[in-house]
């Protein structure tokens, strides 16, 4: 049917799928033939299934091929009218590098051999066997699939959440001050709709989180970066912020803040909470890695009790990202008016996702599988400083909890600059840039823990070092 | 512990909720303390477990009680400092009648006996049997747990729907172009975002969706609204609109438009998509009962294909709104604008619901029970038809397909009347008002037949109108 070189350019998943592109245009595939099977068209060019099957599954993401089970693969009857409306389209090109395109790239890149700069966790990782058993309960309970549910979501998952921060956070709250989310991630949204104009400055940890800075971007915000130590926060800086800036909100996450994996001590909540008081901001503060926190930890809200802060947490890095269940606590006036953003902009949460996660947190392991969490996070922490230590990294701080480590090698001022390298070798990193409020170039770079332990990863990364260094030097 | 007046008023749940509250106060009822078994509390103040079942229930839900399952009810060890917080807080009164208060009761309000105004269906009118198959099948399937899954949505279920619309509809997508959402309303509100600038006119259905026109007030657009009339649009006051306001979008459902239930005949379609280009604004067309259609109906999308039009699906209506499923179509440049804020306001949607709603309708059945549907809802329609000619109501158009029938009553000219006197009764109406883009009062109401084919409700309402007609005349 076509010619495939191996050896050239562009790789052969793209000359398989070019050159069936090409036979569905010109007909020599008809609309609706079969096209040959992965196994015969891998034997007749000589090349790997692997490298087949990519290229049909992204052909029939793209229409072309209709898959049909054990069937086999076949040309989408329509496929002729597809090539033509694409062929009108303007090509979207592939921006140059930034923020918005790689944080993209993390999520899709899912062939990568190597992903230290992800931010979530390993499949064996999350509470799988919890979420399974929940799963099934769930299906043979009686299902309540008539109406949207509850819209502050499941009433018996708000009041053990509740609970819960009770009992861990001291955070004294009753249920329906207590609003299920689709993730942190809505909470945040929300917060951000509800609480920040046009034009507001807010402010927000620097480096700090890339999507809450995007979508505050969006909303129209001037961002103000409150510099991260580690020690917490400079409060001596912020209040110099605050007298020249006069913001409205500051988006903060106080413990194992990512990406740099910080605490805040005690003394500084307070004090922030007073300049919160004394220079009339509120607080989101996001508290999505409590449960990798050992011993219970106050955080702003253990203090303040909703006063003044907003509180968001999420079953995310606990159970699975996959669940899309977060939560946020606000004063009732406020909550007031998160819910019924909450309703207009995407009714309720899913009832059946939430009874699934609530079967899976009474389950009785949970807590077992949430010490057994922290436990994995602080062996991988010792392994990847172990390697760090061993190329010469430097650390921001020296701890075991959560899932980063940030730190910098003094031979790279740009973290950046090895993306590119990185990614042909399958690795995908996470350079500091995305998580600097001013984008600007730096050295630093964040490495999740439980992605970073595989000793070929370090091979990889040493030679990249080496080639980096050497060019560096050539220049 | 106190005394309980059953013909007093309030109501004997919050005179139990009142009664209790004040113990819990007084420190009658210690922290930690165990309440009164629900039998035991019921049988020592002679009332219902119903009755006690609700207060315990709502008493939990403000967090001063403790639900330890078998064990019973215990006081809230933090209920002092509870109380103590919502003593400082300002009493956040029922706000007068308006949409939004009305909308969040409609939600809530699952007590009640008659929903004839909600819009939703019954638990067994729903796909039941395929969701609940779905969730095992999920259940004992390898679980991706790690990560957020594509940010597009499932694969697999991108394909099939891309797959079923161009069978249907003949609208002819890659599935890379269709975007899984948290249900149809995440989809307006993500095209309200990407679509409408503060300031900007928008054309909406008048009637319409309240949650459309709340959520496009919220972004600051002016809305105009585009009469419906029995047969479709009104083109030529559409033309005047335009000419006067420039507005920037429609927001539209052509089919089984929601509250009236008409059609738009395929000539207005052509003639609309017309008019979008000569007055240059695009089209968001919501298709959101399209699987309640017998034929296939062709609409906007399948005319023009993406050009000036965003298509708005979900399997809310025809699995189950709890699954919260919806999906959009875009140009390839505009998907990529929606995707971006998509991933920033709330990441991925849940990959696990969608595999679950990807099993339900590969199940074999789900064509059939869409088959079903539809004949209960011409059945329902026939039956509720019968009631509303036997009452001397007026229907907006004579049909038997689609949720709502939209009607009035020559001795009621504004429905919203009616609404204490109906709650009174347990009825929940679904009055005009709620759907006028100006919010007049308005004689016509919307019925959902699913909901009202009970002969007790129409004896309810039968006295509600002689009831309403009389105090009209005594005026």
């Amino acid at each position: 049917m076509f010619e495939l070189r191996p050896d050239a350019s562009p790789p052969l998943v793209n000359q398989i799928i070019n050159g069936l592109r090409d036979a569905i245009e010109n007909q020599t595939l008809k609309p609706g033939a079969k096209v040959p099977s992965i196994r015969a068209f891998a034997a007749k060019y000589s090349v790997s299934t692997f490298t087949v099957v990519e290229a049909y599954d992204r052909l029939v993401a793209q229409g072309l091929l209709v898959s049909r089970g054990t069937a086999g693969f076949f040309v989408n009857r329509a496929a002729g009218d597809l090539l033509e409306a694409q062929a009108s389209e303007p090509d979207t090109a592939k921006p140059a590098f930034n923020s918005e395109w790689y944080l993209q790239q993390i999520f899709e890149s899912r062939q990568l051999a190597f992903k230290p700069g992800c931010g979530w966790l390993p499949n064996d990782w999350m509470f799988e066997d919890g979420l399974r058993r929940g799963l099934r309960q769930v299906a043979s309970s009686v299902l309540e699939l008539s109406g949207y549910g509850d819209p502050m979501g499941l009433a018996e998952l708000r009041t053990l959440t509740a609970q819960n921060l009770q009992q861990d956070l001291r955070i004294v709250v009753p249920p329906n001050q207590l609003m299920l989310t689709h993730g942190a991630s809505q909470a945040l949204d929300l917060a951000v709709r509800t609480l920040v104009r046009p034009g507001d400055v807010v402010l927000v940890d620097d480096p700090g989180y890339p999507n809450l800075m995007s979508i505050l971007r969006f909303q129209g915000a001037t961002l103000v970066g409150v510099p991260r130590t580690p020690n917490g926060y400079d409060l001596d800086h912020l209040q110099r912020l605050l007298e020249q800036y006069r913001p409205s909100v500051f988006f903060t996450q106080p413990h194992l803040h990512s990406p740099t994996c910080t605490r805040t001590p005690l003394v500084q909540l307070h004090r922030l909470l007073q300049l919160a008081t004394q220079h009339d901001f509120r607080l989101v503060e996001n508290n999505l890695y409590a449960d990798m926190i050992e011993e219970p930890l106050p955080c702003l809200t253990s203090l303040d009790q909703l006063q003044q802060v907003v509180y968001v947490g999420s079953y995310s890095k606990s159970i699975s990202p996959n669940v899309r269940v977060g939560y946020m606590l606000a004063n009732p006036e406020l909550m007031q008016q998160l819910l019924q953003l909450k309703m207009r902009s995407g009714l309720t949460t899913s009832q059946v996702m939430e009874r699934v996660v609530y079967a899976a947190i009474t389950d009785g392991r949970w807590r077992k599988h949430l010490k057994r969490l922290r436990q994995r996070l602080a062996e991988a922490h010792q392994e990847v400083g172990r390697q760090l230590a061993r190329l010469g990294f430097e650390r921001f701080i020296d701890s075991d909890e959560g899932m980063y480590i940030w730190t910098r090698h003094p031979a790279i001022p740009d973290s950046a600059a090895l993306l590119d390298d990185a990614l042909d070798q399958g690795i995908m990193l996470g350079p500091g840039q995305l998580f600097m409020v001013d984008s600007q170039a730096t050295g630093w770079m964040r490495f999740n823990v439980a992605f970073s332990t595989d000793p070929a990863l370090w091979e990889q990364l040493e030679k990249l070092l080496v080639k980096h260094v050497r060019a560096v030097k050539d220049r």
